[in-house]
C-alpha cells in the first residue's frame, strides 16, 4: 500500500489533483441504452387526438414477473400514453410471499405514472373459466370489491364503481379451442352496457372473427400486450412494438380516453396489422399517406411521389389493371416511394392489405 | 383452369372449416424477439476454460425490480454462465409487501437455474457505511446467518460457512466521494484470506485505481452488473453487454468457479475495456488476435490479415515508427483488416488501448 | 433426365400445374433491403423550407468510382432534395478508359434526377494548387469552358455562364499542412461575389476557423461529402447521415436553392454536429425542440416534457445552477425527456453544445 | 480578417498551439462505418476447407453500374474468398463512354484483389437467346477469344483456353417464361465436360428444379449475386448477405475453387436458405449443429443445448411424435437454445426446412 499512496502523490504533482483522481479512481463508461421516450409518429385524425393505450398488463402481484414501476417506465419508453395493471383476482401464484390486497399494485404506481406524464386507468382481471372467460374492469375505485365467489357479483361491483369492461383474448385457444363463440351472457353484458370492448389483439393473436363482432355490435376494439415479464424481451421494442389500442380521443385524459372506448373510436395494431371500423381505419390510413401531385412527365408517365408520415407500414395492392402502377408494394414507415403512372390512366383503386375493416374486409381506397 | 377450380374445391374437402376457423379465430402474428442464447465469443485460454459472470445482481426481494426469475432469463439469453443473486441484507425497500427470509430469492431460482445450465452462486450483499461499505459474500449455505447487528459477526458467518467476499465498487463516490482509499478492515479481510476480489467494474463505472490494488494483492478482478432494473434497459444486450467478470477456470462447475475466484484468474470486461492481470490479458488476446503470414507482396509493402476471432473489440496503438502500418486502428468482433506493412519493416510493436493491466499500464505486445 | 420428367407429370397430378411449375422452377426470396426514400424530419423555419443538398460528388467521368446513375440512387435514398456532381477538370485518372467531354456526367444523369424528384445544380471542380485550390462552380451552363490554362481563364468562365463558385475544405491539410488562411485571391473572388460559399465539412473534417470566415463574410456555409465511392460504405446511412448542406430556401426548386445560397441562409450538418449563424441555428432549434407546458407538480418540484420533433440529436449543458435540471444530457432524434424543476426555479439557460455559431461559439438558449 | 488572427494568437495563450489550431483547423469527426472485412463463420467439412464465392458479377465495362475497383471492396468486406467478374460480351450499354475490350474490367482488378486476399477467377458471361442463354466462362485466359458472330465459335474458344463454364438462371422467366427446361444444347455441353455447374440461385431467384438437374448430373450448384448495382443496396449486408456458393476446396486458391466445381463439392445459400447434394448438406449442418449431451434431468424431462456455430440458421421440423421437443422453431447464427425431451424419447428425427437436397427434398437428420 505505500508504494501505492507513493505513485498516487507522483501523479498529482503531474496533471493535477482534480483530473488525476477522476481518472483513476472512477472513470464513467459508456451505457449504450439511453431510456427516452419514443415518439410514434402516428397523425391525428379530424377532430381527435390520437393516443396509444395498453389495457392488459401484469406484475408481480398476480402472476407478472416485475415490480409495477417497470411497467410505468416500459410504456414511457415505448411512447405508450394510457395504461392499465390488470393483476388477476383470482390468480395470484405469488401470493406466497406477496400478501398484500388488490388495489396495491396500482397505489405503488399512481404517483410514478403522474410524474411520466402516463394516464392510468385502475383496473383489474376478473378471471373466470368460458363462459365468460377473463374481463379486464376498467375505470374501478376499489379492486377489492370484485374478488366474490359468484362472477355475477364482481361484475355487479363493477357497475357500482362505475366502471366497465373489456373482453380478453376470446379466441385464445386454450379456453375455445374449437370454437370462438359468444356466449349469452356476453350479449347480456354488452346489452347492459357494461362490456365495452373485446381484444381483437393479444400478446401475438388477432381473431379476425372478433373484430366482426365488435363492427357488429359498435364495441371498442383492443389491442393489448397481456406482458407477464419484461416487455422488451418479447416484442423488438427499439424496430417494432407491442399490440396497441390507437384511441382517438376529444382530450389526452382519462375523461378523454373513456369517451372514446364507450363510442368504439379505437383501432387495434400490432406487427404491421391495423384493425377497426371502416371510418376510422380510412381517416387513420388517409392521415399518415399522401399520393402528391405530379412532380414530373414524360411522353408515357406521369411521376408521383407516395409518402408515408406515420410509423405505420401499409401493403397495397394496385386493383387497377394496366395504369402503369406495381401490383402490390409495401411503404415503410417514414418513407416514400416514387409512383409511375401511365399518362392516360384514369383509376389508383388500392386495397390496404394490413388493414382490415371486418372478418374478411380489407381497406379500399381511390389514390385518384 | 376448369381442372384447377376442381382441385380447390377438392382441398376444401380435405382441410375444410378447421383451416377456415383457424384463420378467422386465431392467427399467430409474428414476436420480433425470439429468446435464444447468445454464444458470446471469447476463446479459451492454454488450459482453461473461459467463463462469463455476473456476481452482482438485485431483485424485488431486496430493492431490485423483478421477480428472480427473469434474472436466469436475462443471464441465459446475455451469454452468461455463472451468477449470484446478492440481495441487500440491510436494505429492502419492498419488505412491507414481501415478507420472505433472505435466502427466498436464491430458492426460487435454483430450479431455474438447473434448466438452463447457468451455474448460480448462494450469495448476499453485506450493506454497510463506509468502512467497509459493501460486500458480497459468495458460496455460502445460508444468508440468514449474515443478518447481524455487528458487521463481525456477518463476516464470522460468511468465514463459518466457508464462503469467500468480494468488495464492492470501491471507487463509489458515494461512499468514498473525494478518496478512494483501502482502510484497515479490508486489508484484515484479505489478509485472512475472506476477501478474495474486488469490482474493478460496476454498472457503468471503472475503478484504474482498484485493479492496481487487485494485481498488488493478488486478488481476483471483478465486473459486474449490480443491476436493479430490467438488464436489457439499461445494457444495448443485442451490440453490447452488461458487465462481465471472465473466469479462467479448470471445469465449468461451481469448482471451477470458485478456484478461479480463489486463484485470481479472472479479467473484468465492460464498454470495450479489458483490466486483469498482464498475464491472463495478454494471454486472452494472443488467443483472439492473429497477425496471419504474408499474403501477398509488391516491391515496397508486405500485406497480412490481422484477424480477430472474438466478440471484443481491440484498439491498436503502433508504437514502431515507419514501418507502414497506421499509427491507431480499433479492430471490431469477429472482422478481419489488412495490414500493409514496409518491405523492410522488422518490428511491429503495438499498445493496446483498451487492454488495462496497472492503474496506468495497458498491455504491450510485439505482433512480429 | 426422363425420370424427372416422369417427376413433374406426377407432381401436375397432385398440385395442378400452375403452381407446381411455379415453385420448382422459380421461387422469389426476400430481398432484405427494399429501396425506399428516408423523409429525413427537419422542420421548416418561418417563411423558408428546410431542404437537403449535397453540393460535392464525383463520378467515373473523374475521380469517382461508380456511374452516374448511382448518385440519384444514393441522394434519393438518403432523402437528399439537391445535389451537383462536381467531377475535377484537370483530374480525370480514368481518362484512359472514358475519353466523354465535361458535360458527360450530367448529361447521363439529368432525366434520372428529374424521374426522382431530385434538383440537379450543373456544376464542375476546378482542381488547382493553393491558392486558390479546389473550387466547385455551380449553376453553370457548359463544364467545357472551364477547362483552361490559367485558372482566371475559368473564372472567368463561370462569371461568364452567370454561375457561382463555394470554395472547397479550406482546412485540408494536403493543401493548408500548417496554416488555414485565406489568400488574396478569395478575397478577391468573395469582393466579386464569384465565390458564395465554403466547406465548413467535408467528408469527415470540419473548419472552426472557416464557419467564423463564413460569419465574417456573409457567405453561405456547406456540409458536402466529396463522395468518391459507394455512399453507403463511407457513412452509416441506415442510422446516421452524409454531410448535408442544410438550405432554407422560398421555393423547392433550382432557383430557390441558387436564392438561399446567395443569401447566405444554409445550416452545415455532419455526426450530429451543425454549424452556421446564430439566427439561422436558433429557429432551427426552436422549430425543433419544445419544452412543453407543466404536467406534474408536486411539493419541490414541477415536471415538463422536453421534445425532439426532428432527426438531429441535440446535446444539452444546463447553464443554470440550482434549477433542479440535470447538468448535461442528449435528446435523440425524435424522443422526449422528463425535465424535472424545483419550484423555485426562475431559469433554465442552456447551451447546445453541438451547435456552432462561430469559431469557438455555441448557441445559447433560454427554455424558460 | 486581422481580427480573427488575433484571436488565434489569443487562444494560443490559452490552450497551446498544437491543440488549438487542431481544433479550429481541422477536426476530425466519426465515419460511423468503419469498412472491416465480416468473418462469416461456416465451419469447415472434413477434409476440405470452406470457401464463399461469388461467380456472377458486372462493372461499368459492360452494364454494371459501378468501377471494378468498387467490387475487390464489396466482395472483402462481405467475406467473400473467390469472385469472378462475368462482363457481358455482346450486352456494353456504355461502350459509347467506354470503349476498352473485353479483358480490360479484370485488368484493373487483379492487383487490388491481390492485396485483398481475393481470389480472383477470370470470367466472361457468353449473353445469348435461349437456346443456350447465358453462361458464365470461367478460369479463361482471354476474354477477347469468345466475341463471337456464331455462340459454338466461344464455347470452342473457352475450351481451347481450358476453361469452363457454368449456366446462369436457368429458371429465369425472361428467357424460359412458361417453362423451364434442359435444352439440347444443355445436355451436349454438360457431356463435353464444359458445362460444369448451373446457377440454382441468382440475384433473389431460386429454382428448386436446376438443383434436382444439378444433383442428377452431378454438376456444382451456384449461388451468385448477378450484381450490377450496389451490394450494400441490393442486399442487408450487415445483418443479411448477398448470394454465395460455398466451395469445399482442398486448399484456397485457384487451384483449389476449380478442383472444388469440378468435383461437384459446393452449397448454394442465399435468403437462410440452403440447396446443395444431401451428403454436403449433412456434413455442412452437422459441422455447425450440436446436439450437447444432457446437462440435467428432472423426474420428466432431460434438458440439452443445441447449438449454433455457424452464421447460417436453420429450421427444424420436429418428426418424432411425443418426444417433449417442439414441433417447429428456428435455431439462429450464433445462438443456442435448451431442447427439452421426454426421459423416455428414444428418437429425435428432424427435417431441416431451409436444407434442400433435391426438387422436393429437404435434410433429415436423427439427433439422437
Amino acid at each position: 500500500m505505500k508504494k501505492l499512496q507513493l505513485l498516487i502523490v507522483t501523479s498529482l504533482l503531474c496533471f493535477g489533483s482534480v483530473v488525476a483522481q477522476q481518472n483513476v479512481n472512477n472513470v464513467q463508461l459508456e451505457l449504450k441504452q439511453p431510456i427516452q421516450r419514443k415518439n410514434i409518429r402516428i397523425p391525428d385524425i379530424e377532430g381527435f387526438k390520437t393516443l396509444k393505450g395498453d389495457f392488459h398488463i401484469h406484475t408481480v402481484f398476480s402472476d407478472g414477473l416485475v415490480w409495477p414501476t417497470i411497467r410505468v417506465q416500459e410504456c414511457w419508453a415505448e411512447g405508450i400514453d394510457v395504461m392499465a395493471i390488470t393483476d388477476h383476482i383470482e390468480y395470484r401464484p405469488h401470493k406466497k410471499h406477496i400478501k398484500d390486497g388488490h388495489n396495491q399494485s396500482y397505489n405503488l404506481l399512481v404517483n410514478e405514472a403522474k410524474k411520466n406524464n402516463i394516464i392510468l386507468v385502475k383496473a383489474t382481471e376478473i378471471t373466470r373459466d368460458m363462459p365468460p372467460g377473463h374481463l379486464n374492469a376498467l375505470f374501478i375505485t376499489d379492486a377489492e370489491a370484485m374478488d366474490k365467489l359468484k362472477v355475477e357479483d364482481a361484475f355487479e361491483a363493477v357497475k357500482k364503481q362505475d366502471g366497465l369492461m373489456l373482453w380478453n383474448h376470446p379466441g385464445w385457444k386454450a379456453q375455445q379451442p374449437d370454437t370462438c363463440l359468444i356466449h349469452e351472457v356476453h350479449k347480456k353484458l354488452i346489452k347492459e352496457g357494461l362490456v365495452q370492448g373485446m381484444e381483437v389483439m393479444n400478446y401475438n393473436e388477432w381473431y379476425p372473427l372478433v373484430l366482426q363482432w365488435c363492427i357488429d355490435y359498435n364495441l371498442a376494439v383492443f389491442a393489448n400486450s397481456d406482458i407477464h415479464g419484461v416487455s422488451g424481451y418479447v416484442y423488438d421494442v427499439k424496430n417494432a412494438h407491442r399490440p396497441m389500442t390507437l384511441l382517438f380521443a376529444k382530450e389526452r385524459s382519462q375523461k378523454g380516453v373513456r369517451e372514446a372506448i364507450g363510442s368504439a373510436r379505437t383501432i387495434a395494431w400490432f406487427d404491421q396489422q391495423l384493425a377497426g371500423p371502416e371510418d376510422l381505419v380510412k381517416q387513420l390510413f388517409e392521415a399518415s399517406v399522401t399520393l402528391k401531385p405530379v412532380f414530373h412527365s414524360d411522353e408515357k408517365f406521369v411521376y408521383r411521389e407516395l409518402c408515408n408520415n406515420s410509423d405505420i407500414q401499409f401493403s397495397f395492392v394496385n386493383e387497377t389493371k394496366d395504369n402503369g402502377a406495381p401490383h402490390a408494394f409495401k411503404l415503410e414507415p417514414g418513407k416514400t416511394i416514387v409512383i409511375r403512372l401511365n399518362k392516360d390512366a384514369n383509376a389508383f383503386n388500392v386495397t390496404i392489405d394490413n388493414c382490415h375493416t371486418g372478418m374478411s374486409d380489407k381497406l379500399q381506397v381511390s389514390l385518384m
